[in-house]
């Protein structure tokens, strides 16, 4: 049986009672009030996943060539795995099972190889779940966030309700600005601020939301420097990580092709380092997410930090969620431990990183073939899910009169009449930043939509600005070209 | 495609775009950042359950007969079911699907029948989430909670960090005395409590966590009554309402007999009425849980309350967990829905009401033949998970120098050396209210340990008690009546 994990305070509870150093094998225990795993109802489930023999292959129909993975109530009585239903439907410890977490330490330790001693991993019911926790441990009402310039909205719906303010740091094609970051820092003013100097830097450094950049490098150098210089706590939320891309060659999509992987750490080097690879302070804390790529509804990510502030989260977990799905953990576990191991789950990635290059370009060609380049700019990412594009509004007809927050509705109640659905920038900025918003920008995705979807919603938006900004029509002709 | 439902806030966020009131299906939508459901490596997933017609049988050993129930990813496409792996697995309302909440919906209309009209359901990540997120809701640091004179140690390792402070009401054989509910709210003053007069009340009326006890229904009626006159608002916490005994008898194993269950109507009248049942102001939130009626891994529970709470609720789990895991939906929908139905549902309730009538009376005729009558008493609860003991601290040879809570440590240390583990009263007390102890108690679970092994842990029991306070061994004796 499992247990609930340790109390939350100092005071005596009746979770503690496993912590007693006593031999606890003899001891029959009418304690935690958990219920008989006979009373399950659930006595087998049968998972079938997709084949690493399948993904290796490109162009292969994955559903075609799948594997059943069996889990039953006691495979862990009988040896025939270390995880069952038995445990997983069991109340579960604050870090989650320690059967998965084991995986995806070494998982962690396998990509990130973080640079000190006594990281530590946990298991989180999702990265806005994670957020939020870590919003409330580390931060204090009135508390301001260091964000990007555009962010994910999420972050301003969740910060504002706990007491956040949001400074944004600008950016450029490679992200975050560290010039910007140390000169916001450098120049704080508590009274004109209303707040004091923040220590908490919230970024998306891979296939950033909105904006799809990737920091490189260098870049990451740049940021960490800053931190250490002004002592920042780095939130990396990073769900795109593995879903980087070659850069974009208009017309390149039959060129995509997925060098077989043959071993964790070779792929791992094809990666940009995280944050976390770079962290030898304890001052990043990572949010992974299965929610890119495997599935959201598991509800399910991991986190890594320095032991201490691990430590923390498994103490608010203990009093909010407890721990994610039992059904994930065993899903996951099974997919991820007992079927693919640690090269298949790479070899699911590189598939995944195929697939998406070949969305991705498939948006730009439409892109090329659509848009206006007169009034329209963009840079195809390297990462993740999003396009990102410019519009330049100064060349509207009224733009001396009309602010960009009005041309960008305009843009967007037109293309919807037009059946075109793209996301307004201004939707990614701090209601604060949007009086003075210097650019009109749209994001758009590649994730889900079909070819045909994104070829003609993107047919569409470029003839909603043609007509907006009163440009010759010549769809016509670059029709012809896709 | 399932949408992540709406923006917390009064801003426009990439959440909001489904809410334009246009024509969304002539749409082709670049919004969401949701991915493809052609990603998500599980193809399939067969359960295997237990029968409704095994369980209507007492005796019969369910896993003999179990039934295999199959999700696929595109069953709702393809007419095959309502709900699918594609969207299960996708993500979700801060409600919860759509479907398992319709049957919830439906399930908590057939039992407790609220009596006003705007009443709503929510799916919650079980009761230790759902309790965190309404404390944060409907309550401000400093203020009181009034609670049961012992309670459930969460609330407290919930509440504590919160802010809460804690007011505990009496308690008698029939729970929470509303008399002194009453005599608290009613001379409550601000400056000696040290904050308002409190709003919330908590309470857990059916097999109360750790006294085992289960208000009945005209106490129910009167502390409702309290509540309208001080305007209270209820939390009632309500895991153990399914697993409700008859009276128990000693030497009654072989009577149990759990009659034939042929209406969800006929059963729910067998039950005692809930707070929801009586609430006719939307005074009162109710959780129930999935976690000791089906599977605590399964971080699923149902929260209903008036319109106006569940909104709020709704835009917090937006904020935070989003929504229960997927799996864990599709599992309990497929159990529920696809195989069971609301009568089988209610069948599997009376099976388990069975099963823990027998675990019960197990461990009376154990406490009958073993613990010192001289000095322990108890009374058999009709609900729950839960015997509660109490002991005559005045007969201990040092009851003038030693205090309650040295006495129960003592009681508490010797049963642990002598191989038993009982939970101390104290546990279930605010920090507070530990000094004053008015009496030594201990909690024994009868819920997941062998009848052997509970038999045995109160033979040990009783020794511990008899060495403790000096009596007759009269073991041997009493051993040759099991």
């Amino acid at each position: 049986m499992e247990y609930q994990g340790t109390s939350s305070g100092g005071t005596a509870s009746p979770k503690d009672a496993p912590k007693d150093a006593r031999d606890w094998s003899r001891i029959r225990s009418l304690g935690p009030g958990a219920p008989s795993t006979e009373y399950f109802p659930f006595y087998g489930i049968d998972f079938e996943v997709g084949s690493t023999d399948a993904f290796e292959t490109v162009g292969k129909k994955i559903p075609d060539t799948t594997t059943s993975i069996h889990v039953g109530k006691h495979d862990s009585t009988t040896g025939t795995s270390i995880y069952d239903l038995a445990i997983g439907l069991q109340y579960g410890l604050g870090t989650g099972s320690k059967q998965l977490l084991k995986f995806l330490t070494e998982h962690i330790q396998l990509i990130h190889n973080p640079p000190y001693r006594n990281w530590q991993t946990i298991l989180s019911a999702g990265n806005t779940s994670a957020f939020e926790i870590v919003l409330r441990m580390l931060g204090q009402t009135g508390e301001h966030l260091l964000v990007e310039q555009h962010t994910y909205a999420t972050v301003f719906e969740t910060g504002l309700p706990l007491g956040y303010k949001f400074t944004q740091v600008r950016m450029d094609k490679d992200g975050l600005l560290p010039d910007d970051l140390d000169l916001v820092l450098s120049t704080w003013d508590e009274s004109a601020r209303g707040g004091k100097k923040p220590r908490l830097l919230y970024t998306i450094p891979t296939g950033h939301n909105p904006t799809g950049i990737t920091q490189p490098l260098p870049r990451r150098q740049a940021i960490y420097r800053v931190a250490q210089k002004h002592d920042l706590f780095i939130l990396e939320d990073d769900p795109y990580y593995f879903i980087q891309m070659p850069t974009y060659h208009p017309g390149g999509t039959a060129t995509v092709t997925t060098a077989p992987v043959t071993s964790v750490e070779k792929y791992a080097e094809t990666l940009v380092p995280s944050y976390l690879r770079l962290d030898t302070d304890g001052r990043v804390l990572r949010m992974d997410s299965f929610s890119k790529i495997i599935a959201p509804g598991a509800r399910m990510g991991w986190v890594t930090a320095s032991e201490q502030v691990i430590e923390r989260m498994v103490r608010a977990h203990e009093v909010s969620v407890q721990n994610p799905s039992g059904f994930s953990q065993i899903a996951l576990f099974k997919l991820l431990h007992d079927s693919w191991g640690h090269l298949g789950f790479v070899k699911w990635l590189a598939h995944l990183q195929g697939e998406y290059t070949k969305r991705r370009d498939g948006l730009f060609e439409a892109c090329d073939a659509f848009l206006p380049r007169e009034i329209v700019s963009w840079v195809p990412p390297t990462s993740g899910f999003f396009a990102w594009i410019s519009v330049d509004w100064t060349q509207h007809p009224q733009a001396g009169s009309k602010s960009t927050l009005q041309i960008e509705k305009e843009v967007y109640d037109a293309a919807i009449e037009c059946g075109a659905l793209v996301v307004p920038g201004s939707w990614f900025l701090p209601d604060e930043g949007r009086g003075g918003m210097e650019g009109v920008f749209f994001r758009m995705t590649y994730a889900a939509a079909s070819a045909e979807d994104v070829k003609e919603a993107i047919r569409r938006l470029g003839m909603t600005l043609r007509g907006i900004f009163k440009l010759e029509t010549a769809g016509g002709i670059l029709e012809s070209r896709l």
